[in-house]
């Protein structure tokens, strides 16, 4: 509880045989239903042999020794052998492997492999190589560098200096493999009142992100201390201008003040009715 | 399974109330078990009302209506009226909602929110920054284009060209807030013998990648098809060469041939020490 001086916070271990990442991102989720509580996570990936999953339990069961607050272990072992070793720890294990995968092999009638899948993690080589060729794209394409292939490009996102285009392109090519190019929209177009010339004939595929004034002053400031630049009156300036812009010439936009990259990337994705590849060359344990 | 003819497959949706990147990251570790079934899925982000989840509803229904395959939906919906609408489609439900929160109430003494936690989801406005940061910095010192602040970085990545640096760097900015700069091995580098000079201040930073001479002279055919650059044996003579150098200077490296992007980074991560934020500022629903 935030008002209690020193409490200790509850230790969360977030493992798995491989990346760890599946681990992490339903950990995070569930662990934020509870905003009042303060926990301190660690995350061990690639406990891939009995011998790395006993060390951990003694690590876990030893630093947790003595507290009267049960650790949390979120898991997910494709193997067997290694997964009940952790289960003999003594966290509170989350384990959807355990939990979810018996009733799936009911419904499918097959057996799970109980295997990291080696061979599985880059199943798609096509998928792969199209993700990399949409970073390369995207890199490219970044605050307007080159416009010559604006013919190929899945989305061109729009928007003032600092507004978050280049993160959300890259998380669109990274994540999602779009080929994504981003365009500044400079003073100049704002006077001129006129969409940037280049970007005039993709209408279809162009994208606005908006942001608070007071927040992209803040965000400017870090890049460009005391100028004008980063100054509020210039900010407002500016965002008035550009989302004028894309009500006149019906670009689609989005406020994107308070949102992760992820969740600009995901709603941009929605809006614009993107084919978002869901990683289907990976599945990340 | 493979060996019959036009076997409709099974359907998946992933869904939630936000981004949908937790069902799917969950969703897709779970059917990797099942390497021989044959899945479509569908990702459905922001069914944030009741009145989407009924429609929403329907759609499963009607989509896998007269198939004797039961549809799977991985929901990670906040919202618990939402959930319960969601539950009463006529698909197999897995939802770690609804498994694991009331365990984790129970250790943790507290009632989870059930709310997707608008305020949570930038809950670290610092951390959200640094990510982007390092982000700015990571662009910015891709492929050796500058070097002037390598005494700021968190890492550099070596490597001949098209190794995978510079997704693997993009990655580690992005997923991890980590500063990655990335510096290409050249043949000038590998006939002089020696670590390339503006590099050798920063022994410590180096990370090598390396990678199969076929798979790179594979990549580097999609780049510049038939040139001596994507010739085998130019990949071969490279590859060897890059190797040579790191194992002549220590330089700790990876062979990345059948990893993922994920993968990489995670391992670079862990084989480095180096500290991994594992997304404090948001969790994904």
């Amino acid at each position: 509880m935030t008002d209690t001086v020193n409490t200790p916070s509850r230790r969360v271990y977030f493992l798995s045989n491989r990346t760890a990442i599946t681990a992490e991102t339903l950990g995070h989720s569930l662990l934020a239903q509870f905003p009042g509580i303060e926990f301190t996570s660690v995350t061990i990936p690639f406990v891939d042999s009995i011998e790395k999953a006993m060390r951990l339990v003694d690590r876990i069961n030893a630093e947790n020794e003595g507290t009267d607050m049960q650790p949390i272990v979120i898991s997910t072992m494709a193997d067997e052998a290694v997964s009940l070793i952790i289960h003999q720890s003594k966290a509170l294990i989350i384990d959807p492997f355990v939990r979810f995968l018996p009733e799936l092999e009911t419904i499918l009638h097959a057996h799970s492999i109980h295997e990291s899948g080696r061979s599985h993690r880059i199943s798609n080589q096509s998928h792969y190589e199209s993700r990399i060729s949409a970073i390369d794209f995207s890199l490219l394409h970044d605050d307007g560098m080159t416009t010559k292939l604006y013919d190929q490009t899945d989305i061109i996102i729009l928007g003032v200096s600092r507004s978050g285009k280049t993160p959300t392109c890259l998380y669109l090519a990274l994540q999602f493999g779009l080929k994504a190019a981003n365009y500044p929209i400079t003073e100049e177009d704002m006077e001129s009142e006129q969409l940037p010339e280049v970007i005039r004939g993709f209408k279809g595929k162009l994208f606005g992100l908006t942001t608070n004034p007071k927040r992209l002053a803040h965000i400017r400031e870090e890049r460009r201390a005391n100028s004008r630049y980063a100054s509020i009156d210039q900010c407002r300036y500016e965002v008035k201008a550009a989302e004028q812009m894309f009500e006149q010439f019906n670009v689609p936009y989005l406020n994107t003040t308070t949102m992760s990259i992820e969740e600009i990337a995901t709603k941009v994705v929605e809006l614009t009715g993107l084919h978002r590849i869901s990683k289907p060359d990976i599945s990340h344990l």
